[in-house]
């Protein structure tokens, strides 16, 4: 299913508010009542190493990932047709969003994780706002088709994963944030995962273009982690469609997906903006995840670094020059994956009160 | 140390941007260069169950708690004056925010931390930014008092702890925004741990005031861990000044301080505030962490749900009403610290694909 909207005598200049519902007249459906944590409005933060190149900084929204942009509009949506009961399956960003969207709109959740296999803060996450859990013996994309079966079989459950669209009309908002904050980029590079967030981006700036705010679409990029890569496989390699992978695996957990819903989105995204797909090895995205808390202060889990590490590599191969103007988009917080931080080189030592004056000492001297 | 400023002419319709450089003519000192990740312009979330309670969420800032604030300003004043190496005393945020710019500005830097005593995403964050790690065998207040040796000592060392008034310089913008989105609440209520938020938030009214853009200051409500009161305990008995807690311990590890540096500051705000201070169990702020997700859909770290149960004490004890409108800070992303978020009743189930439907199904029909 797809919406399309028209947007009509759009401007950014009669706007109101920030986050994702300042952009109201572009989400199509009615709502009496919507459920927001004020979700959006995310830093667009420039780099300090690489000219123009943009993060934007999905981390900070309420949960800590770009989901919540989608999710204040399928919950919304759900409690208008007067749903009671949702549930989406979930690598663990969607699921913590759900949660939390859930609780404050009173509504009961089923959450279907795969087992041993989210990160630990997600899990967390989940746990504290009261969801209850399914732990399923299977992948992400074993979970994802039970969804599937559930919402067919019984209608009275609402799904949240992203085949839903109105999740995607809350995660376009990206792009028009983007548009607002440093016009239209040549490039926008997407780590990809069950893959509607880079359909959903190149859909806003579609909007936009098609109201002529802009004047063209940028070419947007999916990256893939090299074990879970059937849509970047599929671009590389010219084929129609992907071949799903059966036991996808990487450290980036959030895109750890072999049979992504939204690959016909993603593909016909990537291929009308002229856009390319990548895939990325683990080495390659915790390095990404290390440069971009140590060279520009900002913390992102594995799947967000794999931009960067896609960025880097497509600089390398010459699809991108170094004077290209790229946004690139960093899905989660850097705290959903204690476990990925802690992977990196430590600097720790342990002391005695008496001890931290000499060594600090000794090691500033040294350091001259 | 503490920094005065007077606003000359200062109007909210003037500024542009958003986030703590929006109120940079509230900011004393001259900079070449700024250190930013976009911090602050934080979400103000107004509760679904309580009337006129509304969320401050400083979890949304980059390094995901209300530090990142100062950290803007202290780390932009390192570099003007052309510091080279940087260290703070931490229960973990600071040292996450510290880290974080710190590491944008490209500056070495010794964090000082409680060995044992650190939620586990904070202790992350600072491993992930690349600081050097001291874990100090003692408690945060001994590694404090560490750090005023060693920059009373060592001259070249810049102290990134709140007796910097730097840091409270940049803090204090959560005080212009609460009056940008709300106007003057009754009351604001704020943890209190080293002492410096409640001051800083303070000041920044108080400005906003004797600038003549509002009429009055709020009341200014600490909150402390039954286990960590020093301050609390103080006002309560009206006492003139603190009696230091030798071995502080609360769940809330955000501010477990027993020898607050910025004591008198908050003392001051409080009094002259006409405000109040109050302490919590371990139990109420794990039940107050609970309702803020389940309730609100709000995640906030054990310390930042002190607010709420304290705003839930001081309306049983008469001191506020339900009318009242009352600002709660929540100072950090319940991300910080998933032990604490994992230790909430959970409601998980093992399952096989082919028993999803039907325990769904089950539990559906059973809650109708």
């Amino acid at each position: 299913m797809e919406i399309n909207i028209k947007l009509k005598s759009f401007s950014f200049s009669k706007l109101r508010g920030r986050g994702v519902w300042r952009y109201r007249e572009a989400i199509p459906g009615k709502y009496d009542k919507i459920v927001t944590l004020n979700e959006g409005g995310t830093p667009l933060i420039k780099s300090r190493e690489r000219g123009e190149v943009y993060y934007k900084f999905e981390g900070a929204n309420p949960t800590g990932s770009f989901k919540d942009r989608g999710m204040t509009v399928a919950i919304s949506s759900a409690v208008n047709t007067d749903h009671k009961v949702v549930v989406a399956a979930s690598t663990g960003n969607t699921a913590a969003s759900a949660a939390a969207y859930a609780a404050r709109a009173g509504l009961k959740i089923f959450l279907l994780l795969p087992k041993g296999k989210v990160a630990l803060g997600k899990l967390a996450q989940s746990v504290l706002y009261g969801a209850t859990i399914i732990e399923v013996n299977g992948s992400f994309d074993v979970a994802m088709s039970s969804v599937m079966k559930i919402y067919k079989e019984l209608g009275i459950v609402y799904p949240l994963n992203s085949f839903n669209p109105w999740r995607l009309e809350g995660q376009k908002t990206i792009a028009y944030e983007i548009v607002e904050d440093m016009g239209v980029p040549d490039a926008v590079i997407v780590p990809v995962g069950n893959a509607g967030n880079i359909y959903a981006i190149w859909k806003g700036f579609k909007e936009l273009m098609e109201a002529g705010v802009i004047e063209r679409v940028p070419r947007m990029i999916g990256v893939q982690a090299e074990g879970a890569s059937p849509i970047a496989n599929a671009i590389i390699k010219g084929l129609d469609k992907p071949e799903f992978v059966e036991n996808p695996e990487t450290i980036a957990t959030a895109i750890r997906i072999g049979k992504p819903v939204n690959w016909m989105k993603a593909m016909k995204a990537i291929k009308e903006s002229k856009g390319y797909a990548i895939t990325v090895s683990d080495n390659e995205i915790m390095e990404a995840q290390k440069e971009l808390a140590r060279k520009e202060g900002i913390g992102a889990e594995p799947a967000s670094a794999s931009s960067l590490a896609g960025y880097d590599k497509l600089l390398r191969e010459g699809f991108l020059d170094k004077g290209d103007k790229v946004a690139l988009i960093l899905t989660g917080h850097a705290l959903k994956d204690p476990d990925a931080m802690l992977r990196q080189d430590k600097r720790m030592i342990s002391l005695n009160p008496e001890e931290i004056e000499r060594v600090i000492l000794g090691e500033v001297s040294a350091s001259r």
